[in-house]
Order: structure tokens, then C-alpha cells, then sequence
């Protein structure tokens, strides 16, 4: 029998190995003469009901590639039986070695088949603490590397700042003027064309040219975006978060992203679409932040050969975290905001020193932006006011007591309308995604609602006759239109600008500038129109537009509040368009605090007036959160990103690891054959493999657990032939930087050339492990485990049992099937 | 000889355990009766320079209560030897039980002796998922009652707002009232004896009623935090983040502890002592969260029998930080500032949800201050200005790009004269500890520097002629004194009203308001005024008299530039003293991110001016780590609070467990006598006992690792006779609210009458213990479990080697050895 003969050739092998004790030895030498299929090594706990397969079908292994020195040391089990893992103390405890993915045992209990197999993978967060590592850390206690590594640290944060800050401005200045340039023009057009032909008017050019000067910026950006590249589409904010969370999204931090999102949110905003420039700007401080920490470019393939020390997961997520705080800085102006977008959405780990560097790479943003923009304003002394994006509350907003459950009750309608506006643009997002799947398809998509967005415009503007006296000058583009000579139209005045500067409008215009009629179809058309947009193949945030909806119908509600009751004096109307636009945020991104905050920030209003806000904004959540998810969560759960979150699922309550864990396991024994290694690499894709010893034979799934490897280290491995054979070629110049220098591309498996000389040499994994995975027992919770995998960032958490054998694998998958 | 003994009787029992297999016994009674000596279960790894200290001495217990049931299973094995276990390796296997104190293996390393044993313990902040916890999670599920208990908690957190700011309100009124009644004597005290004698004038009598009205409200103050509730003394903070870092700390958060604070902080500030009201109401948030959510007094032995669900370390800790964020929101009017607080000073264990609720109590609190307030004070539209503590700065502050450098340099200052003064305090205090130990000297000692302050401002008062037009209302009690008729003294301004008033005064007087040397002088007496103060047996915070100094001494600076460059016209002085209380504060705090919102929120300044303010704190704070610790820091190191810093102590960089744990374990079996565990809780004073099974004999510390047991736990269920023996009379009836009913003041060892009949009944520990804690292995890194220590909150950390047999265990002090 195979068995037999394994467990003795396993005994050669295994006196090699430094850490194993007499007693054990002896202990099998002695069980496998007696009998070697007895149920020894059982797990203790699982005495009733184990089973173990017997029926072993052992193989000889079909080699496809050419061996110059074949296999003398006895043939390779293998496991080819298509053995299944569904009953839980089912223990497969064959031979090995087993190629096959893990059978999640969470997906079987939750009664999910295993569909959309992993386009995700997770960030190693977790440092691998190997014997590499602690060298490295053991020099730079020698060379007082640690303090300079600290200090390039912080120039790193506040280059971040400075350049998302850059980078801000300039769109946010090439977005003023191009659409300065483009409604002067539709103005002057429309002025010459009505003056021309005094009653009625032939608007037919007017309306042409704004569907040109719309169109043709829109297929621009849309057509990079679709061609060029596609991860750019939409506001980038679920990205990022998912990438905070832990999640790998391919090519979301790239410097060829940050070049087209800008581009593609300049031209989507000057084409007139119905988004802002926010979201993208928190995208592209995160592709600063991980450009720059990185101190390389792989699109360009250049090493700049700085900022080495940086380049791992770990450091990356960190860095990218303050990118994300400096883009909300950048985008709002609002550095405390930025701060606080970054811990409520992004961070799982957290530490004061994280926050630190987070601020500071936002204040720094935002202090750049300052100097930008009052330099480009001309303005002297550091205080321009478009700092506040939104425009600042010249007078403190005050409230009275009575007026808190009217905020709480457009709360509600915030949520509500959130909620609905959640489910349309989603099922609008999976209808598009199911008839729309060509690229150029989705290029028309983006111009054709371009285009239904100027036409319903010009109607709104042709039919509805809303005419306001010349004077405190609420628009920067007064059109006349059909209007006395002293007047404007307000229609017009709300759609001849970018969405941002009309939210201002709603905020700061004088009471009476605008028709009941005028914001009610406005409210009606902009909330479709917008919900058309966000889901479009462009480069748009859902902020702005959010709160442009949120402020027409808060202002329309003080609008009819006063039109019924007239004597009322509380009724200002810029401050319900804030309350309506914090409570329809609230209902649609349901971020509550960094939302607050940003408002406050962005509007200038007074600490006083936050209570007002959050009522809004918690009312808003809540109504909304019992219909749906925020849409940022939406959008990620529907490209079945694997998030974690904040605490574990309801149904998991009561569990145990045993009811989660994947198995079985493919493991690798701490000294193992390169040729299995290369094989294991070829037929499996996980990423982590743990690492056993006292193995028999080629049980490796019985092993006890001593570390943990990742595949992106065994390619390494093979490629660099780091085997114990060669081992005095490498040793001396092999660190840890061999590893990282591959960072974040790491090689296929298959650019590893066949083994061939080497096919029998070893590797011996204790110098690249990590030494100290962590561990659970199989009877430990699933809260607790939950807590302990998003507390420490990890990516493969160990289930063993009493014995440290290997009892299992969790990832981040198996916490969150529904 | 005794070990063979014991190993035969440990077979029978053995075999009442659950959870060996026959593998392990079959083991056990071969070596046995082969070589009962010989070094089997040895870990893997510790090769080489392992001894055995062989030569065990079994005594016969020598029992000090009658028994009526004696010992008849055989004689128990007693090690009554002094082992040194000072070596790593060696380890000690002899027979058990040892109830030596563990010897920390961090403290040798670091050549500390053992000084000062734990008057600190650690709070359980880890949840035991026992299955008493596991069926009521279960319930929970089943009727409805999770979303109770949520809905319950986000009242509680209301409440504590809500409360917190009444209390704060209260404070707050009553200090003003009396100062106002006080100054206002003293000011027409003054008055009458100087018009009295036109020239010089008899200034005996006021000056004595300054010392009566100060030495009386201090002496009472002084009196009762001495002699009634010593933990009040100072300002709480240092506490209040220690309590929040998981060190409990005794009678924190009692009501008597409230109650003290809040008299002897009114009468404190009162008094006139250099102190501020803030630290004090921070306390007092702590105290009401705590109080709150455990629905029961011990103070008053009152139980409402609500809010059971929540009386765990875990609980009120999460209630306590939602406490000190309302407390800070309170003091400052600061809702952002105090969840920043919280954030920054105070929470290890982090997530999402505790973000929300800790917002929601702050603002709930800032709210109700503002209703309060606005009421009091019948201003209308709850816009009461005086939220602004430190008063609103009207026009926005600017600055110019080459202030920036200056602000740096003030933060450098500030970084200086901070260290130095937390230097100067710590020696006055160390000097204090070690001369005045007897309460009256205490006492004594507040009354005299109370006096030799009024005597210092009446000098300065009497010698400093620096009198101002009168008119622009600058001050609420303008002293004539030997100024003109249409003048007032501006030194005895600066000295006449509370230091919050006169922080507010030196940010918003106009310019010109002070003399020069006035200035100087009166920065110099309050800095050393302050460091004497802070420290005395009173409730009094350091936030105002730093922010006094600061703001003193940066208005100086911008007159002195002033009087160098008269035409500047950046040199605004409300600015500098805003700046240079800031780097004051940054100097001596060391909190920069909570500072800087505070100030800004409590001054209402822009967003825009953040930038400067944090130049200026973080230089502070870089210069002064420089030196020293923060003040609170310095005082928690003082007084030897076992406080887990944020990262790793440099000095423990490239260790592993091995190196810092304590051994040897005193270990529970699984199923153990009762009166071993009397024993062992009488003998050894730790708080947590790993539960082991597959023991051989009373080797308990070699034994597989299963579970921890608290102490606590252990008392209850020796209290409550919880033996297996007697099982069918409580099993029903035992929940884990039988363990939560004793909370927090568990009963002491002392207070479980002798067992007697009960000498040999057993415990089951199966069912009480955690299943799951928290397990490292021998070779882990100290880094890596210092996270996961810190990550999760825990107070155990078992180590373990890779058999899963106890090797050490880690307590927070094991990693804070210098």
C-alpha cells in the first residue's frame, strides 16, 4: 500500500527538519507498523460521528512537461476522486495532494451556489512578519533607519495633499472656464436669437448649439472612459472603499485611471450631465496617494527607486487612505470632513497615527487648494470665499424648537425619495447592463441622455414664464429670454451653469427668486435626469446632483410653508435647501457624519446649526436604510464585491468557525519539493497556503499549521530559484526586498519556466513564511473570528483544532454569503 | 515516588473528561510506566538548554478548616519549593499546584524589579462567548430582543448628553453667578477705600477680602476632595483615559466621585485658583455615562433593574467614551471636537457604530447646553453666542504666507515652555508626594497658594500703573482704582474675573489694550502660578490656565512685533493669543487633532484658519516630545497606570512572546475540585486562569489549552455552589445574568465561606469559561501580539506552544516594561 510506503520515506524526510521531538517519531514509526489507518491524529471534540474516506486512489503523477531527472524518490499520491466536503465532520484525510477549490462550507449552509467565481481578490493588510522581515526591522534598529523611514512617511502624506490638491484645481478651473466659455456663448445666442425675431423667436439654433456644445464633450469622455478605460465610470467612491476595505480592485490606483477620470469628469461636467466633480476628485487624490508612496509607475515601467520601504499592501492601503481624506479636502474644502470621510467609509484598522497623517494630508490639501485658487482669483490674503464650495451662510442660520420635527419630517422625505431614487437608478443600471453591453452602445447611451437633459431643459425654459427683476445679482449668466427688459428668467438661470453653482443658488438666492412652478418641475425633472446619469459609462460623482435635488424641494417646501402661512418669518429659504439637500444625501449615500460635517465645512454655517443637519441626516438614513442600502454600498454589492462589514451578518450569530470554514486545504510542508510547489501553483489558485509539518507523507492537509506562504512569494521563489540546493548562490543577497521589488504585479505562475534540472530540489519556506498566522479553533464564534479579521486587516485567518492541525481556511468570502 | 502515583490516579480521572481520545492515553501509560521522567511533551523549538527542576518536595495539605468530608482520593502534591523561573528555557514541569506570583520575563529583561505591585487591574473589555453568553445571544435572535437592546442603547446615549450638559450647565452657572457676586464686592470693595484716601489709599481691607473670599471657597474645596473622595483631586482626564485605555481605575466612576467633583470644581474656580472648569466636566460625562447605563447606584445600593443587558466592562466602556466625548462638547460647546477627543485620546477598540453614538451624545449635548443656556441667558432663537466658550471671533482671521514661519516659531515656543513646565510640575509634585503626605498639610497647602496668588495680583495690581480709556466695554468690572476718572486698571481686569473670562478677554480686546510689561509680568505669575496649581488636592482642569499663558504670551509677542515694526498691519493681537494659546496647549497637552477642532469650534473661527493652528500645535507638540511627555501622560506614568501606548515600545522591536510572557500559568482543569480552586483564588491574586484538559496528574501548567476562566467568574461560582455535584438545583436557573448581577464590585475570595462539605465536589468549568481566547504562539513577535492585544481590547493573552500547551501568558504590564 502507498500509505505504508510513504510514512517510512517520510521518516528520512522529516529527520532534516530541526523542530520535531523524539516522542512523536517514535509515536508513528510505532502506529504505523501497528496499523497505519487507525483513527489516530483525531481532532479531540469530534469523537461521535467522523468518517474518514479510505477508498484512495493513488496516482502516478502524468508529468506535461519534459523531466531531465524524473522522480526517483517513489511516486506522488494524488488525489484526483472528486471527494465532496459537505457533511462538517466529514474529515477528508486521504492522501494528498488535493487540487481542488475549497468547498465553502459557509455558501452550502447559506444555500448559495458558488457563482461569479472570485474577480476580487483581498490586499495582504496583514504584515508578514518573516525571517526577512525582522531582519530588515533588526537593521534599521542599527542604522536609525526606522526614524528616517518615519519621516519620509509624513513628506509623503503632504505631497499627497499638495498634489490631489493640484490636480483639483486644475479641474476644478479647466470645469469654470470651459463652461464660463460654453453658456456666455448660449447666452449671447440666445440674446441675439430672440432679439432677432421679437415674438417667439426662432430658438431652434440656441438649442441646436447647446445640444453641440453638449454632445460633443459628453462622447469625448465617454468614449475614453468606454474605450480607454472603464474602471473610471461613475463617481470612483465604491472603488475606493472597496479598496479600503481590503478588496484588490484591478487597476482602480493606476496613473492612466487618474488621467482619464479627470478628463472624463472635466468633459462630462462642461458637456452638462447631471453629476459633479467631487467623487472623481476623492478618486484621484487615492491614485495620487498610491502613485507617489510607490515611488514607480507601472504603466510607464519606471523606478524612481524611492520610497522602497513603502511598498507593500499594508503601507499602500495607508497611504491611499490619506489620499482619499486629501480628495474630499480638496473637492469640498473641507479638511475636517475629509478626515472623517476617511473613518467612517474607508478604515477598518485604525490607529492614532493613521488619523494623524490622514488629517494632515487633508489640511495640507486643503490648504493648497487656498493658495490655488486665491492666487487664480487674485484674491490677497488667503480667504477666498469658493473655498466654500457650496457658499458660505453670510448670516448664522438660527431655528427655532418647533422648527426640528418639520427637519425631521423632511428627514423622512429625504429618505424616502433616497430610497426610491436607490432602487430606480439600480434596476435602470441592471437594465442597462443587460441590453446595453456593446461599447459603442454605451457611448450613444451617455449622449443620448446628454441630450434629453438639454431638450427637457429647453422646454422647461420655453413653457415656463418665470421672470425676476434685474438686480441683486443671483446668476452669472442672466438670460432675458422672453423677459422684460430689467428682468431675467429664472429657468434659465437655473440651468445655464454647472449643477454645482445652481446648488449655490438654491442656498444663497434671495427669498422670492424663484416660482413654485418653476422649482417643483426643476425638483421633478432633475431627480429622473439624475438617475438616468449616475450609472452612465462617464466619470461623474452622484454628490452634487444628490444635493441639487435635496435643495430644490427644501426650498420649495419653505416655498409652499410660507405660501401657506405668510406671516411666518422662520421661513428662510436657503436654509430649508440645505436642510433638503442634507436630507436627500442622506437618503441616497446614508454617510452620516462625514456628510455633516462636509456640509458644515462647505456652507461655513455655525456649530450650532449641526444639530438641525443631523436630525435631518440620521432621519434620512434610517427611513432609507429600511428599504435598501446607501448606493455606493448598492453599486458594490452589485459587482459582488467581496466587502466585510462593520459587524458580522445577523445569520451568523451562534455559529462557530467549523460552520464556515473552507476545506479542505491545500497545504505545503515546510520543506517541500519545488516541483509540488510548481504544480500546486499550476492547478489552484488561492493565494495563501499554509505551511505544515509533521506530516505523513503526503498528508499535508493533516499537518500541524507552522506559518502561513502566498502564492505571490512561492512564484517569487521559483522564479528567483531560491532553493535550499543553490541556497549559498542566494542567500547573502536575498531579502526582503526581492519580494517587494515585484510589488504590486506580481508574475504569473505561468512566466515561470519549466522546473527541469530542478525538478527535485527543495524549498525550504521557514526563512519566507510568516511564522505567526493567525489562528482559531474550530469551536471559537463567528462574531468573535469576524472581529478578529477585520480588527487586524486579514486576508486567510487559520482554523485549526486542538492539536494545531489544519482544520480549515476563512477568507473574507466565507463571512458574507447571504 | 508521588509523580507515578499521581500519574495512575490521574487515569481514572481522566476518564471522567469529555474530550481525550485514546491516542494521547495510550501515550500517557506507556511513558509512564517506561520513564516517568523522561522529557516528553517537550515544546518543539526548545531544543537545546532545557532542565527540569526535579527534585519536588509533595507535602501534605495542611488544611486550616475543618473538613468534614477529608481528602480521601489520595494526598494532593504541593510544591512549597521557591522556584526561580528566571531562566527562558528552563522550565518548571515538577508537580503541581504553584501559586507563586508569575515572574515576568519582560520586567528581567528590562532589569526592573517587580516594584510597586498591580494596584491597577485591566478591565475584561473582551467578551467571554461563554454558553451561558452563547444562549442568550440565542434568545436574542428569537425574540427580537437585539433590536431592543440596540434601541435601548442609542436612548442611553441620549440620556448621557442630555444629562451630562445639564450637569455641565449647572457648573457652569453657579461659577459665574458666584464669581460675578464675588468680583463685583470686591471691585466696590475697592472703590469705596480708594476714593476714601484720595492718594494711595488704605488697600488693606480689600485685599484681605480677597483672601477670605478666595482661602474659604478653596479650603472647603481642598477639604472635601481630601478628605471625602481623594480620586477627584486634579482634572480627571489622565483617569478618564486611562479608564478608556482598559485600566481600572478605583471609584472613577462613582456618583460620589460626580458629586465631589462638581462642588470642589465650582469652589475651586471660585476661589480664584489658576484652573479651568473643563477637565472637571469631561469627568463628570464619564461618571454620568457610566452611572446611566448600568441603571444601578452601588453608592446608594439602589438597583432600578434596567439596563441589565449592559453591565460588562465592554458595555461601559463604549457608554463611558460616549460620556467624555459629551463632557468635552459640554465644556467647549465642541460637538465635533469632543468625538474627535474620544477619538484621539481615549478609544483602542474602535468601530463604526461607537463613531455614531459618540457623535449623537456629543451633539445631544452641545444642543442641550445651547437650549440651557439660551434660556438662562433669554436669548430667544438658540443662537446664544456663549456656546462659543472662548468667544466668537467676528471678522474671519487671515493671515499672509510669511506668517507662517512665525507660527511655527510660536509653536516652537510653546513646545519649549510647555516641556519645561510639565517638567517644573512633575518635580513640584514629586516634592509634594514625598513632603506633604498628612490631608491637612494638603488642604493647607491649596489655601496658601491661593493666597500667595491674590497677594502676587494685588502686587502686581499696586506696582503696575497701565490704565485704559474707558468705553469699549472690554472687561464686566472695570476698577477705577488710582487711574482717571474715565479710565480703568487694566491689570486688575485681567485679574478680576475667572481665567476662562480673561482667556476671552486677551483674544477679543482690541489692540492697545494692555501695557507691555503688564502683559509680561502677568504671563510670567500665571505660568508659575498654574504649575503650582495644577496638582493640589482640588478638582481643577489645565486646559484654561495653558490656554491663559499661551494667549498672554502670543498677544505679547504681536505687541512686541508691533513696537518693532510699527506700519505691519497683519498684527492683529486676538490672532497671536489665539495662536499662542494653541502652541501653549499643544506644548502641554500634546492632543493636536481634538485641540485644534476645539479651539476652532470654540472660537467659531474659519476653516480656513485651521491651517495655522495646526502648524502651530504640531510644532508644539514635536518640540515638546522632544523633552517630555504630555501632562496627562506625565501624570499617568507618575502614578504608574499600566497604559498601552499606541504603537509597540521601540526596546521591544525583533522580540517574540517568549521573551516578555509570565510564567508559570497557574492552570484550572477543565473539571476541577472546588477546593483547588478555593485554594488557588486565596493564594494567587491573578484574575485570569487558563482552563486546561489532558493534564497528567496536577501538572495543571503542562496542560492543552482550552479556555480561560476569570476570577470573578471563579468567585461566583464557589459563591453560588455551582458544582456538578448539585447540578440539578441550579442548572436551570443559571444565566449570565447571575454573573452580571455581582457587577462591578465582584465579592472578594475572602467573602465565599470554607467549602466543607463541599471539600471535594467538583466544578465544571466547560460551561463558565471563554472557549475561545485569545492564543499566540511562542514564536510570534512582540509587535504583532501587541496589535492584536491592543486590537481586540483584551487582558489576557495566552501563549501557547505548538501542541497547544500553555507556555505563558501576557498581561498588559508584560509589554510596558522600560
Amino acid at each position: 500500500m502507498a500509505d505504508k510506503k510513504q510514512l517510512i520515506q517520510l521518516d528520512d524526510d522529516l529527520s532534516s527538519d530541526d523542530d520535531d521531538d523524539i516522542k512523536i517519531r517514535k509515536l508513528k514509526v510505532l502506529e504505523g507498523t501497528e496499523d497505519p489507518s487507525s483513527s489516530h491524529r483525531q481532532p479531540i471534540g469530534e469523537t461521535g460521528n467522523s468518517q474518514r474516506t479510505e477508498d484512495v486512489l493513488p496516482l502516478t503523477l502524468d508529468t506535461d512537461f519534459e523531466s531531465e531527472a524524473p522522480p526517483t524518490n517513489g511516486t506522488i499520491g494524488y488525489d484526483a476522486g472528486n471527494i465532496s466536503a459537505n457533511g462538517n465532520a466529514n474529515r477528508n484525510a486521504s492522501s494528498e495532494p488535493i487540487f481542488h477549490v475549497r468547498s465553502r462550507t459557509a455558501a452550502s449552509l447559506a444555500g448559495v451556489l458558488q457563482q461569479e467565481q472570485t474577480q476580487y481578490e483581498s490586499l495582504d493588510y496583514d504584515v508578514c512578519e518573516n525571517k526577512l522581515f525582522q531582519d530588515e526591522q533588526l537593521s534599521r534598529l542599527r542604522d536609525r533607519f526606522s526614524l528616517r523611514t518615519h519621516f519620509i512617511r509624513w513628506i509623503i502624506f503632504i505631497l499627497i495633499g499638495i498634489i490631489t490638491a493640484v490636480i483639483a484645481c486644475t479641474i476644478d478651473i479647466i470645469i469654470e472656464e470651459l463652461s464660463e466659455l460654453k453658456y456666455n456663448f448660449l447666452k449671447s445666442s440666445v440674446d441675439d436669437n430672440v432679439t432677432v425675431n421679437e415674438s417667439g423667436g426662432d430658438l431652434a439654433l440656441p438649442y441646436l448649439w447647446w445640444l453641440l456644445l453638449s454632445a460633443v464633450p459628453v462622447s469625448i469622455g465617454a468614449g475614453m472612459v468606454t474605450y480607454i478605460e472603464p474602471i473610471t465610470a461613475g463617481s470612483g467612491i465604491p472603488q475606493v472603499k472597496s479598496y479600503l476595505n481590503g478588496v484588490k480592485i484591478p487597476r482602480i490606483v493606476r496613473i492612466k485611471t487618474l488621467a482619464v477620470k479627470s478628463i472624463g469628469v472635466i468633459t462630462s461636467v462642461v458637456g452638462g450631465l447631471a453629476g459633479g466633480k467631487e467623487g472623481p476628485m476623492i478618486h484621484a487624490g487615492a491614485v495620487v496617494a498610491a502613485g507617489i508612496s510607490q515611488g514607480k509607475s507601472t504603466t510607464f515601467v519606471k523606478d524612481f527607486h524611492i520610497f522602497k520601504a513603502f511598498r507593500d499592501d499594508h503601507e499602500k492601503r495607508d497611504f491611499v487612505l490619506g489620499g482619499a481624506a486629501a480628495g474630499v479636502s480638496a473637492a469640498f474644502g473641507a479638511p475636517i470632513g475629509g478626515m472623517l470621510f476617511s473613518l467612517e467609509e474607508a478604515a477598518s484598522f485604525w490607529n492614532q497615527n493613521l488619523i494623524w497623517r490622514t488629517l494632515i494630508a487633508s489640511i495640507i490639501s486643503s490648504f493648497t487648494l487656498n493658495i490655488v485658487l486665491s492666487a487664480y482669483h487674485g484674491v490677497g490674503d488667503l480667504t477666498f470665499t469658493g473655498l466654500f464650495n457650496l457658499g458660505k451662510f453670510d448670516h448664522p442660520l438660527t431655528f427655532e424648537y418647533f422648527e426640528l420635527p418639520l427637519f425631521m419630517l423632511l428627514g423622512v422625505m429625504g429618505g424616502l425619495m433616497g430610497a426610491a431614487w436607490n432602487f430606480l437608478n439600480t434596476q435602470i443600471n441592471k437594465f442597462r447592463k443587460r441590453f446595453v453591453p456593446w461599447r459603442a452602445g454605451k457611448v450613444c447611451e451617455a449622449v443620448l441622455v446628454a441630450i434629453l437633459g438639454v431638450t427637457l431643459a429647453c422646454i422647461m425654459i420655453y413653457y415656463i414664464n418665470d421672470c425676476r427683476p434685474l438686480g441683486n445679482d443671483p446668476t452669472i449668466h442672466p438670460v432675458q429670454l422672453f423677459c422684460e427688459d430689467n428682468e431675467y428668467n429664472a429657468v434659465a438661470a437655473l440651468w445655464f451653469q454647472t449643477p454645482e453653482a445652481t446648488v449655490r443658488a438654491l442656498f444663497h438666492d434671495p427669498p422670492g427668486s424663484h416660482k413654485i412652478l418653476t422649482l417643483a418641475v426643476f425638483t421633478i425633472i432633475y431627480y429622473f435626469l439624475s438617475c438616468f446619469t449616475f450609472g452612465l459609462n462617464v466619470s461623474l460623482g452622484v454628490f452634487i446632483p444628490t444635493a441639487l435635488v435635496g435643495a430644490a424641494w427644501g426650498r420649495l417646501v419653505a416655498m409652499l410653508l410660507f405660501y401657506l402661512f405668510p406671516e411666518t418669518e422662520f421661513l428662510h429659504p436657503g436654509k430649508y435647501a440645505l436642510i433638503g439637500a442634507a436630507a436627500n444625501l442622506g437618503g441616497v449615500l446614508r454617510m452620516t457624519i462625514s456628510l455633516s460635517v462636509i456640509l458644515m465645512e462647505t456652507t461655513g454655517v455655525e456649530t450650532s446649526f449641526f444639530f438641525p443637519l443631523i436630525i435631518a441626516l440620521i432621519s434620512a438614513k434610517w427611513v432609507g436604510d429600511y428599504f435598501n442600502d446607501g448606493i455606493y454600498d448598492t453599486i458594490i454589492e452589485v459587482n459582488h464585491v467581496p466587502m466585510l462589514p462593520w459587524e458580522p451578518l445577523p445569520q451568523y450569530m451562534g455559529l462557530t468557525a467549523q460552520a464556515i470554514l473552507s476545506k479542505p486545504v491545500v497545504c505545503i510542508k515546510l520543506r517541500d519539493r519545488a516541483h509540488y510547489i510548481y504544480e500546486v501553483l499550476h492547478k489552484c489558485n488561492h493565494n495563501g497556503f499554509p505551511v505544515v509539518d509533521d506530516v505523513e507523507g503526503d498528508r499535508r492537509s493533516e499537518g500541524r499549521v507552522c506559518g502561513i506562504i502566498l502564492r505571490s512569494q512561492l512564484i517569487v521563489i521559483l522564479l528567483k530559484s531560491l532553493y535550499v540546493e543553490n541556497q549559498r548562490f542566494w542567500q547573502q543577497e536575498t531579502t526582503i526586498q526581492t519580494f517587494r521589488d515585484v510589488y504590486p504585479r506580481y508574475p504569473s505562475i505561468k512566466s515561470v519556466s519549466p522546473l527541469d534540472r530542478k525538478y527535485n530540489y527543495t524549498v525550504d519556506l521557514s526563512m519566507f513564511m510568516n511564522p505567526s498566522p493567525v489562528r482559531v479553533n474550530t469551536y471559537d464564534s463567528v462574531p468573535r473570528i469576524f472581529n478578529i479579521f477585520r480588527a487586524l486587516g486579514l486576508r486567510h485567518l487559520l482554523v485549526i483544532n486542538n492539536e494545531n492541525r489544519i482544520e480549515g481556511i476563512i477568507t473574507r468570502r466565507d463571512f458574507i454569503y447571504k
